[in-house]
This record gives C-alpha cells, structure tokens and sequence, in this order.
C-alpha cells in the first residue's frame, strides 16, 4: 500500500555511495549483518516479523524522476544521478524465516550485493525490521498474558502515522486474533474488527435507542458500548433490554464493551447482570490502556473477561519504543570486516555466516544457538562471545540452519508467505521453547554462542586493527 | 508522499457510520472537538502539529475500487458500499494554527460536517495530529536542552514504517535544523544532512583512506565519522592528517563525529588535538542514543559539543510514546452533547466552542486560555472546569482568539502554511510563554479555564442525564 521511494533513507547512504561510485568502486562485494543487541521488554525471546514487507520493498525500491531532480539540485555528480536513475537492488538476502525466535547478536539476516546497494537498502532495511519485531514481541507477551482470550489491535489513532499499518501485521504474527485497522485487514487478510464509538450513543437522544438501532443493523455481530453514562445502572440494563429484543428477532447480542472505570469490578458484576438476565453467552469485551501486565492482573483477578482490546502500548512498543538493530558490514573487496570498540558487546562478528539452532531429543529448542561461519557444517563446540572459559560442547547434538536465501539477484525467491502461515508458523516454534524463555519476569537467558572457527577469525582480525593503532 | 485511502480507519467508523446511513441519520449535522488530557513529557506546553498533512489528507480521503469490494465482501449493505463510493468529506474544520502552543483539555480543533463525514476522519485525525504533536513537543523539549547548538533528527531507522517521515516534519517545527530522512527533505524542504557509517570505513582496508577518499569527494561538507576503531589514537590523527590535505587544497574540514563512548570525555579530547593542530574550525557533532537530559549534561560538562545527532528517543517520543488526543462528540442533531464519566477529567464539554488566549500588558501569554461558547466575544470571568470556587477575573485582559475556520466545505480556506514559517511561528509563540511555563522539571501550571456561559451549559446537560439514570 505505501511505497517508498528509494528516497525513503539517510542522506549518508547517498554520500558514501557517491564516494564509492566516483572511487571505482561500485562493484565491490559487501555483506552487511542485521541484528540486535538487547531483548525488548526485559523479556526471553524476540519475534522476527517484517521479512516479507522488507522482500517486497526492495523489489520495487527506485528513485523517481523527483528523487533525481532534488538530488542533482542538491549538488550530486551528474554521471552519480544517472547511476542512480538505473538503481535497482540485484543482491542476495539470507536470512532467518519470518516469525521464527530470534536472540541477542546472533545475524538474523545478511544482505550481500555490490557495496552501494547494500548500503543504500540498511535505512529502510532497520526501519521495517526493527519495528515489526518489536511490536510482534510486544504482542507475543500480550499473547503470553492473555491465555485463551481473544485480542484486538486498535492501535492506529496512537501509532505514527502509516506505521499503524505495520504494526496491525506484526500484532498478528505476534498472536493477535483481529485489528480495527481497515487498510491492514483489506491488504494482509487480518479479520478486522470493531463497534461503536462513545459519540455514536451521545449523537442519540437515549442510550437505548441507539443500542437498538445498532442491533437492527448488526445483528449478528453486535457489541455494546456501556460505559458513556454509567455502566451498571444504564449502559448494562439498556444492553440487557436489547439482548431481549434481538432474541425475540431470533439474533443474540454479541457482547458489551467497557472502556473505562475499575475493568475487574465492573466485568464481574457486568457479568453477574448478564448471567442473572439468562444471557450467559453474551461476551464481555474490555479496552483502555491495556497492556500486558494490566491484563495479567485482571485474569489473576479472576474478571469474567473474554476479549481485551489493546492500543497505545501494543502499537509503540511501550515502554521499550524501539528495537535497537543494526546493520554492520561483516565481509567486503574479498576481506573479512570488523568493527572495534571499548564496549566489547559492540564488536562485531567478521564473515559470512550461518545460524545453528540447537534441538534436544525431542527436537525441541535446547537453549542455545550458535553462530558459525557460512560453510561450516557441524560445529563440535560453542564458545560464549566474550568469556573464553565458558563454552558448550555440540556433539552428537541436533541442530538446524536458521539462516535461507531469500533473495537472489533482486528477486525473490520461495514465494510469498501468508500472513496466517507466518503466525502458525510463530506459534509452533514458541511451543517448542521450553517454559523459563517464556516465563514473564526474569527469564532464563537463551544462550548465543560461536564457533572455534569464527572466533578464531575474529580474534585474528582484531589483533590486527590493534597491532596497527 | 504516502496516500492514506479512507479504509486507513477504524473498522467501527464503518459500522456506525452504515447504522447512520441505514437509519436516516446521513445529514445530522455533527461537531466533534480533537483535544488531549495530559502535558507529553512532564512538560510545561505541547506544541500543535500535523494540521497542514491532515488538511492535505482530508482533501483527498476516498475510498478506492478495492476498499469498495473488501467491504462489500464484509458484507456491508449495497446502498451503503455505494454511498462510500462517494464519499468526500465536505465538512468544516476550525483549528488552532499550526505550530502554536496548546494546552490539556482545550479544544484545539473542531470538526463540523454531517456525522457519517466527521466520524470516519476521527481515526485518521487522530492518527496525525496525536504523533506530530508528540514529536514536535519533544523536539522542542530537545531544543530548549540544545541552546543554540545544531540539531538533526537521525530517527528514520527506529520510526514506525512510514512513520518517520511524519516525525521528521514536526521534529522541524519543534526547533530541529535538518533531517537525515531524504524524502522528508526533497518534500517539506527541511535541510538533510549526513556524513558516513562505520561500514564505510570499515569497507576500506585503513581508516585515513577512506577519509580522504570521502574528503575528495565532499570537499565542502564533509564530517568524519572518528570512533570505528580507536577515537583518540586513530580516528583523531587520521581527521587532522585528512584536514590538513584538505587545507592545501584549499577546503576546510567540517567536522568529526563521536558515535559511542564518554561524549563528554571524548569531545574535550578532540577539541584540545584539533585546536593544538589549528584547525579550531572544525566542528563536534555526537550522536548515540541522546535526549533532551543527555544532552543537558553534555552542556553543564561544558562538552564542546557543536552538531547533535538525535534518533530513538524522538521519533518514539520517549518515554511517552504518544499523545493521549481524543476526538469527543460535543454537538449533533441541533443539540449540545456531553459523555460523563466517574472520572471528573473525563467530563467532555458540550457545543461548538471558542478558546481565548489571555494576554498580559507586554502581549506575552498570562498563562491562562479560556474555553467559551463560539460565540461569545468577550468572557469577564473563567472557572476552573472543576473545582467552582476558583476562578480569574479577565475584566481588561486582552485576548486573542485561538480557533479559525481551515477548511469549509471540505475545501482548505487559508493557504498551505510552509514548514518554515511554521517552525517561525513557533519559535515567536515560545518567546511570548514566560520561562516559568518553558522549566524543565515541574513548570508552572498553565491555567485552561471555562466561560460562565460554558459552564452553565455544561452542568445543565449533565443534571439532565443524571436525572434520566
């Protein structure tokens, strides 16, 4: 639905590509890694989301004839605008499958092509992963909290813009069952879902009036707003009247929606009201706020609930607003990369590379994925990154590559995922996660190592920069 | 730039919206108030932004062929697809000026058209206004941490989607001087700037040459990125060697960039070896993770910081993440309406409204606004929307009116502002805001009060209701 124009990027992309264009130096080889460094909301696993989006986009990625006219304006070379003109990313993309569990520093994805497309593609590359991953957490640990509930997504009035539409996506990979986001629903397949608005019942003389029109209408999918006067002495008994009338027109009402007040009182005596009139099957659906400790709470608390509504938090990732991924250049003119710095978490792994994810004998995931380089098969042994002392013998282990070509020459590759896929895919590699990944609070932490080879190559590269400074 | 169709909204706009329709309702006139609860940030202002994009948007929101049959699918009525299909919104908005200072609780905008118009742009409204105010709010939280050092919004790799090109647009208003984000600079002419990533270097088989390499190419605005290996004992004498073979060319370096480690620390370092090496000129630009208190410390350190480089923590609008704005019902159907709630603050105020700027004998702000009828000219006294005996006298204030009308008819009414002169106007409003409003930790509260006609108005329509239930 949006497109970018290859515009859509930081103005040092184009710099450094013009040095590189003008320094002969176009069609050097370069592999950039993306990945984090840091789980979202202190929890035990991220969720990949944003692949097939990203795919999409950089099959159409161009610079338009206004892109090359304010650059040429902005003073870039003019054989440099005419290269640009032709820009098309044509490299490969390997990467881990969209929806899979994803850990700290491991590369998630890696992107190889001539230098000035693979850096031209990270601004758009982080924008679309790092958010989707993040709001596809966010709505895993709503998930996690919600049980068998049913969540919607109304985060659009609360999200950045055009955002709102990424995020409905990543919701739903995440766990989400529905969006009230429209566009989402019509584009992605997400079901789309929704009510009645405050001002609906305030635009009307009575509450009562308003319920009734709006069963006539819906029928068959009809949930009451009851909080805009007062829930229990209006809102309820109106519901409850219309509840009558739709099953004396052989409808039953849907449920009752509440959107402010103490959400664990006014459901159970909601529900108390509802039961006592015989309408036991009418659902009761709550909104405001919610996040995924709110939700918690009010199960524990035993609220009869049976849909939770969810926006602000969802949408912007709160309290953690944005996932810190990057993209750094491992491997490029036929030489490993590194990048150095006092914070040894910031060094960054050289090469090509590959993903094990290590399976116990249930095949279930055993805790621990190791990073290797690209070519290795059957890494025996995995070093924690930074303490030598620590590591983690592989034999006779199973393991599965996570990272998978996607990408070749510019064009995709397997087809395009459905969305719904995606999702089952998220939710079977989640049940294969022991418990204590999952638990809320302090979770065990999954352990990402390297291999012998790839330490080695690193340690040998870094020694070099520091023999030289 | 990104063309919303008028499915990007709430599924319930839709429902209700064919209730309205099916019922009769489709030319009840209806005016809805857009304003929020709650100061962003602990602030002691926010600043309004988003209206020229919204005026933009209004003007084009269509449902297009595809809506049209994925809502028919839902199984929407064919009168009612087909009403869609025509749809424009042909209401009025009055609103604030772009780029003004506002406050909780006032309406800083209405919107006046028949219900099913006014109610399915609430999404969408609310979807720009709340995330460009965020942000321009935050930017200009930044700014007033700034002083008169330079800023330059970095967010687009952290934004939502296509949510950054709306955040680099208020990060100008709020008091930002460029942009990284191209395509925000090629389409609301903000300045774009940008200098070179750790790949860049790292892709060179040694630091120095790829500063001169990129010197060579951007001899007038070149800024060197010193921390890939070792600040101090590479990143720095390779930028004064590369300076150097600058100044015989007869160009001047334009800066270094630190992008990890101590800011302050490292900044005086390299102030003190580019000034033992002459080259004072030569500007300090940080980056990494920085916000307004971050960059406060930086200045009481006296870093001899020139160039910010903020990211994250504006476009997400750290900590708070997004602006609680509403768009509440107050009129429809020739009558005032009103929502109650247990929560005094929830309390909306009913009809069309006016508010009232109070100025004080310099033409500063008073720091006081009065919400009145839209009518009245001239209120004597404001109230405190809740606690009735405290009250201002106005008698001999001057008073400046916040509301005009932008669109009418759904055509736009006064031209498109540019985002200069919106940035200018903000910057003349803050001038006027006495310091107190302006303090960082807990500012002066600023007073948004209620006409006595209002009030009156008010508390009738609520007794009525209260009588009713």
């Amino acid at each position: 639905m949006f497109n970018y124009t290859a515009t859509y990027t930081d103005y040092y992309q184009l710099t450094m590509a013009q040095v590189y264009f003008l320094k002969g130096q176009e069609e050097t080889r370069a592999v950039f890694d993306y990945f984090f460094r840091k789980l979202p909301f202190e929890g035990g696993y991220a969720i990949f989301a944003g692949l097939d989006d990203l795919v999409n986009t950089l099959q159409q990625f161009r610079f338009d004839k206004k892109d090359l006219d304010f650059l040429e304006a902005k003073g870039f070379h003019p054989e440099f605008i005419k290269f640009l003109g032709r820009f098309r990313f044509r490299g490969d993309i390997y990467s881990c499958r969209e929806g899979d569990l994803i850990f700290p520093a491991e590369p998630v994805l890696q992107a190889e092509a001539n230098i000035i497309e693979a850096q031209i593609i990270e601004s758009i590359l982080l924008n679309i992963l790092n958010f989707q991953t993040l709001v596809a957490t966010k709505a895993s640990r709503i998930r996690q909290a919600a049980g068998s509930c049913k969540l919607i997504d109304f985060g659009l009035r609360r999200a950045q813009g055009a955002g709102a539409y990424y995020a409905s996506r990543a919701a739903f990979i995440g766990g989400f069952d529905a969006t009230s986001n429209v566009l989402a629903g019509r584009d992605y397949g997400i079901p789309v879902s929704g009510t009645m608005a405050h001002s609906y019942i305030q635009s009307y003389d009575d509450e009562l009036t308003a319920f009734i029109h709006y069963a006539e209408v819906h029928p068959d999918d009809c949930v009451l707003l009851a909080d805009t006067y007062d829930t229990l002495k209006s809102g309820l008994p109106n519901a409850i009247t219309t509840a009558r009338r739709m099953e004396e027109n052989g409808h039953r009402l849907s449920g009752i929606r509440l959107d402010s007040g103490d959400l664990s009182y006014l459901a159970k005596k909601s529900r108390e009201m509802l039961d006592n009139a015989g309408l036991q099957y009418v659902k009761i659906v709550v909104s405001n706020q919610l996040n995924e400790h709110i939700i918690k709470s009010l199960l524990e608390q035993q609220a009869p609930i049976d849909v939770f509504g969810v926006g602000t938090d969802l949408v912007t990732g709160h309290p953690d607003a944005a996932l810190d991924g990057v993209y750094k250049l491992s491997f490029s003119n036929f030489k490993p990369r590194i990048k150095l710095s006092e914070n040894y978490g910031k060094i960054t792994l050289p090469h090509r590379k590959q993903v094990f994810r290590i399976l116990d004998n249930d095949n279930n995931f055993a805790g621990a994925d190791t990073i290797t380089l690209r070519e290795e098969q059957d890494p025996a042994i995995m070093f924690h990154p930074h303490y030598p002392l620590k590591s983690l013998s592989l034999q006779k282990m199973n393991m599965e590559p996570l990272l998978h070509k996607v990408m070749e020459n510019g064009v995709r590759l397997p087809a395009s995922v459905p969305l719904q896929e995606t999702a089952r895919y998220t939710r079977e590699r989640l049940k294969r996660l022991p418990e204590e990944y999952k638990r809320f609070n302090f979770p065990h932490v999954y352990k990402v190592g390297i291999s012998a080879s790839l330490r080695h190559e690193r340690d040998k590269l870094a020694d070099n920069y520091k023999t030289k400074t």
